[in-house]
């Protein structure tokens, strides 16, 4: 089965935004075992459209839209995909219900006009709930081909496809493909791959590919069989050969589950709790731990103390500590995480203080400096990175090496004490 | 002048990797004023590279290819196009001195033998030199029409770009473009669509879309012209005008300005801090404001108040308060962010507390209300919201209505005192 994307919107031609969907639905693709052999940027233009469309309808069996579904004049794709394959454009009664219910109590005043425009769809098509926004999505079918229209806003066209579309393209292709995804953090791509390359090189069912993370590598193995059992029966041995090899590495093999919902799990499991001090990262650790539902269990507070006066009121760092070995060192870290443990309550407490630029920083303390520091049961430990890239970049990485310090340190002590 | 984009590489096509060689392109183009009608992303195939190839070069004046110009077999680029232009492949003798000269006193002994095929060129084309990497670019002309070939890495892409593709499109377009950015906040795409749609219905130089985010809508202004003089009056005029319709939803006409380095700006400028009390968010708000570089000046520290009681210690939120209104209301962030105002001796405090899900809704507060308060000059507002979408969404408007809620206080008070 051959699926080709179009991605439809003029923001992608003037390069306003980076093509994250077709990266996304690519990956997806693959790991189903579906073949992609072209993907198509095109704009708002109704010709150009139509034309993309019918090229793409003649060579492969799946087309997968995104974008153009909203409520504006240049929102073509509906239309334009009705008249490719002979179909007429009805409005959608439960997707007009739909549009009601988000105005109702909602922020906006008035429903303007061309709002109900997002429900209509194709006749005869299965519409797809959009539970993130306004424009439902759809898969209109003739002639054994099928047209699959996604909204474009990655927030929306994820879970949808997620919901209904991987379903759909699993039952049509009539391969059972079956993935694990193995997930490590405090090591680099290429170190992964030196690992395990003996088993890349060995194996053509299942496959196995690495993918580079910030702060993260994950492996995903991929068996295609008949069956779902036969699938499994190939995907077994790799996979536990692989994990033997990542071993202290490896802090998850499910798909969905984040570095964040490992620590939260752990935590809980545990009944403790975890307390953040940051100060470059300005909240980004606290708000990826925020991520996890019921969070609340495990976590009760955090400190955003950017300024050195605020490190040392909330936190009780010195100031003697500051000017001896500056707000950037191992040593004010170290007062962060145990003030912040101790004013919170808290068993395990992060903290951070770094130089994310573009100014500040020196020949001796390089912008991309910066400490972390992590206190569980005592013992507090803090470690020197120096990160590449721009402000946001650097304010990433540490948020993520943050995390991967609490979660060596949850398992070091595991180590010892189970 | 149309020109084309073909990226070529099948990492693309299994989603390994995001294609940001053609947001960068685009973006490029979209700055010269050249019209980029088509992206397409093909595989490592002759065939339907051939096809793509050959569609390209009918349709477009200027075909621009990344990838596939290095060593190994499936780096058919080179072959493909000089087919399609009916021209042979030459061996550059000035590239073969220059890989030459790479691998001398480098990090591998031997070059191995498939290392020479990038020196081969696409006979009589203007060969680019690749200062970050072995394989040459080169512009191939043929009855009015260009290819252009470039390397997939970026690092080697966008320095040869610079360099030598630029100044090339330059020359070939004559033709320039001026474009303005104009973004709100606190309205729908569709309302601001309402707002404008003559404008936007009567203009065909400048041209004028609407692009919605999470709370902002942007709004692109485009001309083209023989000058950068005729451009400009060309848009002055509509930019002016939808400058007086969107009014108090404008927050800047700067492309790369966000809405924290608005607030930022504004308070940096009045000598003012601000402080964040966030609980459902948990750390997204502050996060977004040290996002901003300098945020020092008005940012000092920030406060986490995930659990009530830490609402209470840290903020002086009364229980007595939450036990009558509940911590999801008016009067809980009323309380937070008067609380943080105090404990920070910060002017402006932003508070927000809300229900993210997917668990902890009821009937009378579901999942997705969420109250924002805002602390300002001893005037507190505090509004309701009831967002949609999964617990990120959720979180992800409330930062932005929060900072939405900010800049409004600060042009309120802007209104009143100046």
């Amino acid at each position: 089965m051959i699926v080709e994307l179009i991605s439809v919107g003029t923001e992608l031609l003037m390069g306003n935004i980076v093509n994250t969907n077709a990266q996304y639905l690519a990956e997806q693709c693959a790991g189903l075992g579906i073949s992609m052999y072209t993907q198509v940027v095109i704009g708002d233009n109704p010709e150009r459209l139509a034309d993309t469309v019918r090229t793409a309808l003649l060579r492969s069996d799946v087309i997968m839209l995104t974008g153009g579904l909203g409520p504006t004049e240049d929102d073509l794709t509906k239309a334009t995909v009705a008249e490719a394959m002979g179909k007429k454009i009805v409005r959608d009664a439960r997707s007009v219900e739909r549009i009601k219910q988000y105005f109702e109590g909602g922020i906006y005043r008035a429903i303007t006009e061309n709002n109900w425009k997002q429900a209509d769809v194709i006749e005869g098509s299965l519409v797809l709930d959009n539970n993130n926004g306004l424009a439902p999505g759809m898969i209109a079918e003739k002639d054994g081909k099928a047209a699959i229209l996604l909204p474009g806003p990655p927030h929306e066209m994820i879970p949808m496809f997620e919901e209904f579309v991987k379903p759909y393209l699993k039952e049509k292709s009539g391969r059972v493909i079956r993935s694990v995804m193995m997930k490590c953090c405090g090591i680099g791509e290429s170190q992964t791959e030196t690992m395990i390359l003996d088993i890349i090189d060995r194996q053509e069912n299942p496959t196995v590919a690495t993918y580079a993370k910030t702060g993260e590598v994950h492996v995903r193995v991929t068996a295609g069989a008949g069956s779902e059992k036969e699938a499994e029966r190939l995907l077994d041995p790799v996979v536990a050969q692989i994990r033997e090899r990542l071993g202290e590495y490896l802090f998850t093999c499910e798909e969905k589950k984040t570095l964040e919902e490992v620590i939260a799990e752990q935590l809980l499991k545990r009944g403790e709790t975890i307390v953040t001090a940051e100060s470059c990262t300005g909240g980004m650790i606290a708000a990826r731990l925020v991520n996890v539902p019921g969070i609340s269990g495990v976590f009760k507070e955090g400190f955003i103390t950017y300024a050195n006066e605020a490190k040392c009121k909330e936190l009780g760092v010195r100031e003697k500590t500051i000017r001896q070995f500056g707000v950037v060192s191992s040593e004010v870290v170290t007062e962060m995480a145990e003030g912040a443990a101790r004013r919170a309550g808290a068993d395990l407490a992060l903290s951070v203080s770094g130089i994310a630029g573009p100014d500040g920083g020196t020949e001796e303390k390089p912008v991309g400096l910066v400490y972390i520091g992590c206190y569980y049961h005592g013992t507090t430990v803090a470690r020197r990175y120096l990160f590449k890239g721009n402000r946001q970049k650097v304010r990433e990485q540490t948020t993520q090496y943050a995390l991967t310090a609490a979660w060596r340190m949850l398992n070091d002590s595991l180590d010892r004490s189970e």
